[in-house]
């Protein structure tokens, strides 16, 4: 083996045990049992759907499995590999948010699609990535794939439309919002935000996601620049309010980076009328960005699709496919209905990785088009999954979650100590619990008590539901992103918000 | 199960069958199967390194498969759903980079330890994710006891620096350095960059890697806006030349977001003089920010620490967990030396989120340190493999590799047809090869011949290596990133470069 120095032998011997393919084999094997088990003990609500432990607890238990096997190493107690192995994932496991149980019902991540995981992981022990297209060829395959399907379904002709996938629908709306700041401040990639012009703006539907303005705040325009677009009462952006708002604007002359639409936004899950929102931005010619990352799903399924109608006129989409594609985290995809968009992000040479001897690849290079420059084969789950079960089973999930909402919200109409605070469009219901004892109370009380109820229930293992605020006053959200939920599920959970605010009064 | 609509029962079925703990059971071992006899079939290079085809090819392949399984599910042909599995397996591994073949030595990618894959899995089949702490107890604790881990090693002080995991080295960059602009302009992130100064500029390596230039124009500081700092002849930072610059710049009144130095540098793999530097910038008053994505890991080793000697002088550092740690993509760490600058790189609120009945815990959701909102569980591979193996093993792959460098050189300069074109620090090794007709060519004919060998020789899947430009002319580089690759294996890459260029100039 060697030429190498004398003293790297042992050094290599310790190396190929540990990429020995039998121990991939052992070990693996030992992972799947485990992962198998555990996804059935989460599906039939076996334990607590999230074991809550202090966080300083936690990271000093997971520091202590790293120093536990360099003394066990050195004093040659160290277990067999692959009980090691399970010994980890057991504690993973025992420690993780139990996302399958249906008793998760919480932020906008699902309990995704089993086998998705499992294509994601043929991306990891391989370490397929992407960059340049040599490097993940099948990466790049099933990416490309992905947005032509994807891009199809959302209403656009072949080869008129880009896409790409990033990590997270937050890096998507920079990745989208980077591109609309560079076609409407034709230098600012090169010469930074001028001073010869007022600043820029986006203006964006006021209850956009906090992701907006971050990027605004990033990308040296301004997180203040941001100005937010009245709503409707049902949530969503007033197109006769923004129309206005671009005129008086454009009358004074301020550059408009874009205009922020929702499908759908995140407090109550309200669609935009993106037909109406669309015209407005064609007849100013103000960049269009629908983020899109929790409702563009809606396209695949044909009970739903009417809520994103128009979302084809967008100039940039942004879908989290782990949303309601039910794939787990991160896969976010960033579409530009014209193509001749695709590079206008970043605007940069790197030699040695894209190849004079070879221009044409540069095409599918991915690392032309995204904030990461080595990227992880994000794609292979929801590629996996689509190829395993087909577009049916998206459809499904959209459908059977979507119907849960209005199925919670008719539940919560129809008790006299809950109260939904809006009309559902999708799976996503905002809602609080009076019991009799609040009636009359304080909005500073009543909101006060939905926080301290929501902690408890959460701490208590029971249910997963998130808190949020409706109109400045603290309230209670679920996103049904659980397609192993059932109105079932939504009965024990009244009943526990029930048991668990009397507990709390009395206490 | 049902008050739902009842059209929904046969969706609901669907469902079920697709998260059937069973499925993943038996899909799961045959997809463990079918990695470890594909490990072990590229750890003896059998089969091509990299399996070319034609982009638009694998395109249409990828997407064969999604539409194949409606076809045959509406037909009633589709096979047995574990058995599909095992076919779509098969296809992307028969259609990968195979990096766990030693004859891979490209991109700054490794060939990862078999088993952090199988960690990420587990984060993968559960969706273990992160922004919050209690959407992901175990990955928060995980990250930041890794985090601890590493700080310690570079040599800070616990309790005094702070860190975070984010997606990829360029994401890394752009993090830390969004934390500087918002601490040398302080009112940047909500106002956007002002006009009311000079432009503020970054001073860097003037062969950083072009995650830096792009930050700046993310950033709104503007590409143009890097002042690129002149080498010694060792392609390393010059301290003096830095200083001048800085005094320079400082005398106009310019504004400088950071000074960026390499760990080492992406082009040939030159460590900067951190101590040195560091003492510049400390004297200057200047946020130095230390890109050791590549060399950073190099702490962990006895042998080559040295390289890395100041790097704890540095006020943020980037180092890639999925480099020089041998883990999957994407691991990136961004460390503060200073814990105060943590919450820095973003100042904003998402109340649904961030929980006023717990506002400690905040301490705790990454989403407050990170570009991604939600974020996977990004750590687990490193986590995992280090309690596995124990830091030791991390330590052998570092010195095995950068070992076979030197190695590599010492073959190179000991030829009379090749010509190693620097003295390597580590793993990274620039040359061409000039066989006798090419003596005396004119530097264009030479580096296209580089260029031309590259890509005859990685399409013919007998190695994978990577093309390069040294002093504006083209040539060949390899990482040695792979800790499985010998010295015979260096051998065999010189002998089938010297084929290939009989070849390429008789043809």
């Amino acid at each position: 083996m060697s030429n190498l120095p004398v003293e790297l032998t042992e050094a290599q011997r310790r190396i190929a045990a540990a990429y020995d393919p039998a121990l991939l084999e052992d070990a693996g094997h030992r992972l799947i049992t485990l992962l198998a088990a555990n996804l059935a003990r989460a599906e039939r609500s076996e334990g607590a759907v999230l074991p809550w432990v202090d966080p300083e607890d936690g990271i000093q238990e997971a520091a202590s499995w790293l120093r536990e096997t360099a003394v066990s190493a050195a004093a040659g107690t160290q277990p067999e590999l692959p009980e090691r192995l399970a010994d980890l994932v057991r504690t993973m496991l025992a420690r993780g948010l139990n996302l399958h149980d249906p008793r998760y019902i919480g932020h906008q991540v699902p309990a995704p699609v089993p086998l998705a995981g499992l294509f994601d992981a043929v991306g990891s022990v391989t370490n397929q990535v992407m960059a340049i297209y040599e490097m993940g060829p099948w990466a790049t395959a099933v990416e490309q794939a992905m947005v032509r399907e994807l891009g199809a379904a959302i209403g656009w002709a072949a080869g008129t439309f880009a896409g790409t996938v990033t990590h997270g629908g937050a890096l998507a709306n920079l990745t989208a919002l980077l591109t609309a700041r560079n076609v409407a401040v034709g230098d600012a990639w090169e010469h930074g935000l001028g001073c010869d012009r007022p600043r820029p703006v986006i203006l964006a539907h006021a209850d956009a996601h906090y992701s907006v303005a971050r990027s605004a705040g990033i990308l040296g325009l301004g997180s203040r620049q941001i100005v937010p677009v009245g709503l409707d009462k049902q949530g969503r952006m007033d197109p006769r309010v923004l129309d206005k708002e671009i005129a008086r604007l454009q009358a004074a002359g301020q550059p408009i980076v874009a205009v922020v639409a929702c499908a759908c936004a995140t407090p109550t899950g309200a669609f935009d009328l993106l037909p109406d929102i669309a015209e407005v931005c064609r007849a100013r010619a103000v960049w269009l960005h629908v983020d899109a990352a929790h409702g563009g799903a809606a396209v695949l399924s044909d009970r739903h699709r009417h809520l994103v109608a128009g979302l084809q006129r967008a100039d940039s989409v942004v879908l989290d496919a782990h949303k309601m594609l039910f794939v787990p985290g991160l896969c976010a995809f960033v579409f530009y209905r014209d193509k001749r968009h695709r590079f206008e992000a970043f605007r940069q040479d790197a030699p040695y990785l894209f190849d004079p001897a070879a221009p044409g690849l540069a095409e599918y290079d991915s690392g032309m088009k995204t904030v990461e420059c080595t990227k992880r084969a994000a794609a292979f789950g929801l590629w996996g999954a689509w190829s395993m079960f087909g577009r049916q089973l998206f459809a499904d999930m959209i459908d059977v979650t979507f119907a849960l909402g209005r199925t919670f919200f008719e539940k919560l109409a129809a008790a006299d100590d809950f109260v939904p605070l809006h009309d559902p469009q999708c799976n996503i219901v905002v809602f609080r619990h009076i019991p009799e004892a609040l009636l009359g109370a304080s909005p500073e009380r009543t909101g006060a008590f939905q926080l301290e109820l929501r902690r408890r229930i959460i701490e208590s293992g029971e249910f997963y539901i998130v808190p949020s605020k409706h109109q400045g006053v603290g309230a209670l959200r679920v996103t049904i992103i659980n397609p192993l939920t059932t109105p079932a599920h939504l009965d024990q959970l009244m009943e526990a918000l029930r048991r668990h605010g009397r507990e709390l009064l009395a206490g």
